[in-house]
C-alpha cells in the first residue's frame, strides 16, 4: 500500500515526503528525532523532526511515550491524519513507538531549543539539532543553488580554483602557510615527517626532498587564478574556500570562509560590471522571494530563523530598526529599486558633512586617501536605505591589479586633484558593511608591470599572470562576495559564526 | 535592432547566444580569440572561439586579416550568415576587424591546438585556450550541476564542511599540517610572524599566543564532520576540497582534490546504501546522456575531448579497447544494467583462480586479509565489464568507524573463519579502479569506543564524535567519490592532472 514514485524509495521516507502526500489510512513509519514531548494522563504529544520537516506525533494509551525523551531518535509507526487541534493541519497518530538511539535528558547538552548562541558554538557538532541552525544550513544550501543556477543561465562556467598556492594575492601578509613536509625517499634512511628544518638525521637531504619546491600558502582569494580561464572562457566564477590569518574577533570575520568570485572578459567600463553584479543579486533575490518549491521552503526557513533569533546576548543590527522583524522585508526592499551608486570622493564629502553636522559622530574622521571604516560604510548604506555601491577608491589603498579610473572610457574625472583613483567598487549593506568588492583589472602589460614594481612585488613570481596580458589580453573585471556575509544578510543572523557548520577563528579550530 | 531578451545584455553577447539566434541581417559584434587563421589572396578564414562556442569568421578584402594571429583577442563586427561551405552551417561575415590584445606568434607558448599534455601542464595558466581543456572545464562544471540537482531532488542538504581541522580522519598520517602562526598582541613587543618554535625574542610568549591552541591539519576527508549534521538533517552531502601529502606520482593521485561525500541517516543495511549510490550514479548518467540543454552541450564537449585526446604520450585505458573511441558508449553501458556486486571474499577467490590460471598474472598475489591492489581492482572491473561493487572487506584493513558485517541484519556470513569483515564497499571501474568508497558507520557507543582503542586513537580527541552515539544515535552510512576520478571516467581523460584547473602533486604547486 506504499504510494508509488517516492523519492529514493530504498531509504525510509522523510517527513517532508510523508506530509506532501497528505493524510492517509495507510500505516507508515516516521524516522526522526524527538524535539520536545508533553505527557498527559492517557496521551502524549511529541514534536518530531527529521530535518526536512516537523510533525506532531500523538501517542495514545498509557506509557506509550516510555523511553521517549528530548533528543532521542525514534521509529514511529502509525498514520497521518487531519488534526483535531488548531495549531496544526495534520498529526501523526502513533500505533507503535520504538526508540532507536536513547538520549539521557540529565546529560544532553542542548536540552532546550533556545540556548545561547555562544554556548551552541562550543557545541557545534550538536547545534544542527536546533531549529535555528538546521534552518540556517538549509537556507545556505538553497542560496548556493540559486547562485549556481543564476550563473549557469548567464553562461558562466564554474571553475574549482586551487586552495594551495605559491602566490599571496592581496599581498596583505595574512595568508596561512603550509608546513612543507620532508618526503621519505625509499632509497634514503627514514627521515622524520617533521616540519623542523634542523632535524639531525635528515641533514644530508637537500631542499629537493621537500614535498613542494617552494613555500606554499592557503589561498586568500581566487581572483588571480580565475583570471586565467577567463582569457578563454569569457565568464567564469568559483565558490571556493579562502583563508585569512587575521586575528580579528568580530562578528563579521572568520579564518576560513567561502568566497563567491566571478570574472568577466570583454568588459570595457566599470558601469557594465556594476550592472552585472546588481542584476545578479536582484535576480537571485527575486527567485528567493517569488519562486515555488525551493524558494517556498527557503521563505519558511527564514521565518523559522527569525522566530528563533536570540535576543539575549546580541541583536541583529539591520533588523533592529524593524519592530516586527519581518523575515523578508529587507530583501524585498533591496530588490525593489536600483542600488544607490556614488563615488568614493563624493562619499567622503558626504561623510565629512555628516561629521561637521554632529561632531564626533564618527570615531575615525573621514579623510580622502584613507579607507572607509565600518562605521562609515554602515552610515552610507543606512543613509541610502539599502545596498549602496561606492566606486573609484584611491589607487594608493587598493591592490596593484586594479585599472586606473582614467583608463575607463566612461569615467568622468572627479577628485583628480586629490590623487589617482581606480575603477573599483565596494557594495555595502545597511547593518553589515561590505558584502562585495570588485574592479576592472589592469589588462595592459606595461602599466601592470609598473604597478607591480610600485607595489614591491617580485615580477618573476607573476610571469604567468603577466602572460595573460602578453597573449590575447582583453579588458576584464570581476568581483568577490563574502559568502557567509551574504548568508548573514539574507537570514538576518548577526554573527557570522552561526552560518558556518564548523566555524574557525583565532583561538578556535575544534573538530 | 538588437534582439530582445538577450542574457545579461549589459555584456557583449557570447558566440553561443549569437549562434542560437541564427542568421540575421543585423550587424553585431563577436568578441573572441582567434584559434587559427588561413589567409588566401582576397579572403581569410579565422576560427574564432570565446569558450561558449566557435564560429568561422570570413574576412573578405585584401589585408583585412592584418594583425590577426593565433591567440589574439578580437572584436569582429559583421553579420551571421548561412554558410556556402560544407563544413559549417553558418559563418560570420566580417565588416570590420579590430585586434583587442595582440599575440606574437613567435613567442606564444601554445601555438598549436594539439600540444603534448605534459607541456600544457607546465603552462596551466594558458591551456584553457586549447579546445580540449576548455571542454574538460565545461564538462566538469556540468557534472557538478547534475550531481547538485540529483542531491537536491532527493532531499539532501549540502554542507560546507571545514578544511582546517584538528582531526586526522583516516589516521593515515598523510595530512598536510598548517603553520600555526604566532599572533602579535598589540600590548607586547613585535614578535616575528614565523613558524619557528624557538624564536628568541618571543620566548616570553606562551603557547596561547599561537593562532590556534593546538596543531591544525588540512582535511583528508569530510566524513566525520559530515556525520554531525546527518544526526539532524537525515541526508547530507558535500563537494569539498581534500588534501593528501601522498608522494605518489601516478596518473590517478593529486595532493589537492575534490571529494563528493554523502551521509545518510536511518540506513539499516549495506544493500540500502549500495542501492542509493547506484541509483544516483545511473540517474546522473541518464541525465547526461538524454537531457536537452545542459546534457546536449555536455555530449558535444565529450566529443570535442575525444577528438582531441592526445595519442602521443599516453592512451586512455578504458577507451583503448574501443577502436572508434566513442565518447559515450562506456557511459551508456554503465547505465544500462545493474552494477555487479560481489563480496571481498569471493573477489579474492576469483583473483586466486585467475592467478592459478595464468601464473604471474598479478604482480601481487591475492591474499585474504590484504588490500586489493590496482591491478586486482582493474581485473575485477574488466571481468564484469562495467562498474563493480566489492563489499565486506576485512575489518583489519579498514578504518575504525566502519560497522562490523555481523551488525548488519541482512548480512549472510561469508569468510567468517578467515577474520571479521565490515559493512563497507568500494565501487570499481574498468581502467580506472576505485571511484567510490563507503560503509555503514558504527553507531553503537560501546563498540565504537572499543574500535577506537584498538586503532590506537585518543578517545579524548573524539568526544564530539562519540557524542553523536550518546545522544539520539541512528544507524547511518555514507560514501565518498573522488571527484576528479569521476570527471576522468566520464570524459575518458587518462591523467587526473588534466581535469583540474591548477593541479597540485608532489613537486608541483605552481601559481
Amino acid at each position: 500500500m506504499q504510494p508509488p514514485q517516492r523519492i529514493l524509495a530504498v531509504l525510509p521516507p522523510t517527513i517532508r515526503t510523508i506530509l506532501s502526500e497528505g493524510p492517509s489510512s495507510s500505516s507508515q513509519t516516521v524516522h526522526a528525532w524527538v524535539r520536545s514531548i508533553r505527557a498527559h494522563k492517557n496521551v502524549a504529544f511529541a514534536e518530531v523532526d527529521d530535518g526536512t520537516a516537523r510533525v506532531q506525533a500523538v501517542l495514545k494509551g498509557k506509557g506509550m511515550e516510555a523511553g521517549l525523551t528530548q533528543g532521542c531518535s525514534v521509529a514511529l509507526s502509525g498514520t497521518l491524519q487531519a488534526s483535531t487541534g488548531k495549531k496544526q493541519a495534520v498529526e501523526f497518530m502513533v500505533e507503535t513507538a520504538k526508540t532507536i538511539g536513547a538520549c539521557d535528558p540529565d546529560v544532553y547538552p542542548i536540552q532546550k531549543q533556545q540556548v545561547p548562541p555562544a554556548y551552541l558554538r562550543d557545541h557545534a557538532h550538536l547545534r544542527f539539532r536546533t531549529a535555528r541552525t538546521a534552518a540556517i544550513m538549509r537556507v545556505r544550501d538553497s542560496l548556493m543553488r540559486d547562485w549556481h543556477d543564476w550563473f549557469e543561465s548567464n553562461e558562466f562556467v564554474h571553475i574549482h580554483t586551487p586552495i594551495l598556492t605559491s602566490s599571496d594575492c592581496e599581498g596583505a601578509g595574512e595568508a596561512f602557510a603550509l608546513v612543507n613536509p620532508i618526503v621519505n625517499h625509499p632509497t634514503s634512511a627514514s627521515a622524520p615527517q617533521s616540519s623542523s628544518a634542523s632535524a639531525g638525521p635528515s641533514s644530508s637531504q637537500s631542499t629537493s626532498d621537500r614535498f613542494f619546491p617552494h613555500p606554499v600558502n592557503l589561498t586568500v582569494s581566487s581572483q588571480l587564478h580565475l583570471e586565467c580561464p577567463t582569457h578563454a572562457l569569457p565568464r567564469t566564477y568559483t565558490l571556493s574556500p579562502a583563508f585569512r590569518a587575521e586575528p580579528s574577533l568580530t562578528s563579521r570575520h572568520l579564518s576560513e570562509f567561502y568566497m563567491l568570485e566571478a570574472e568577466v572578459a570583454f568588459v570595457d567600463t566599470l558601469d557594465q560590471l556594476l550592472d552585472a553584479v546588481e542584476k545578479g543579486m536582484r535576480e537571485v533575490l527575486h527567485r528567493l522571494m517569488w519562486e515555488h518549491g525551493r524558494g517556498e521552503r527557503t521563505r519558511k526557513d527564514l521565518e523559522i530563523i527569525r522566530d528563533h533569533e536570540p535576543a539575549d546576548d546580541y541583536g541583529s543590527p539591520h533588523l533592529a530598526a524593524e519592530p516586527e522583524r519581518p523575515a523578508l522585508s529587507h530583501l524585498i526592499n533591496a530588490a525593489a529599486r536600483p542600488f544607490a551608486r556614488m563615488t568614493y570622493t563624493s562619499a567622503i564629502k558626504a561623510l565629512q558633512a555628516a561629521q561637521e553636522e554632529i561632531e564626533g559622530r564618527f570615531e575615525h574622521p573621514p579623510i580622502w586617501g584613507q579607507g572607509l571604516s565600518s562605521e562609515h560604510e554602515r552610515y552610507l548604506a543606512a543613509q541610502n536605505g539599502g545596498p549602496t555601491i561606492i566606486t573609484h577608491y584611491p589607487a594608493a589603498i587598493k591592490p596593484f591589479y586594479m585599472l586606473p579610473s582614467s583608463a575607463d572610457p566612461s569615467w568622468a574625472a572627479e577628485g583628480g586633484e586629490q590623487g589617482e583613483t581606480v575603477a573599483c567598487f565596494d557594495l555595502l549593506l545597511p547593518g553589515l558593511g561590505e558584502l562585495i568588492g570588485g574592479s576592472l583589472r589592469e589588462h595592459r602589460l606595461g602599466p601592470l608591470v609598473a604597478a607591480m614594481k610600485k607595489a614591491g612585488l617580485k615580477k618573476e613570481e607573476y610571469e604567468w599572470y603577466l602572460d595573460l596580458r602578453r597573449f590575447g589580453s582583453v579588458p576584464h573585471g570581476g568581483w568577490g562576495m563574502g559568502w557567509e556575509r551574504w548568508v548573514c544578510w539574507v537570514t538576518g543572523v548577526a554573527n557570522i559564526r552561526d552560518v558556518v557548520a564548523f566555524p574557525r577563528w583565532k583561538g578556535n579550530c575544534r573538530y
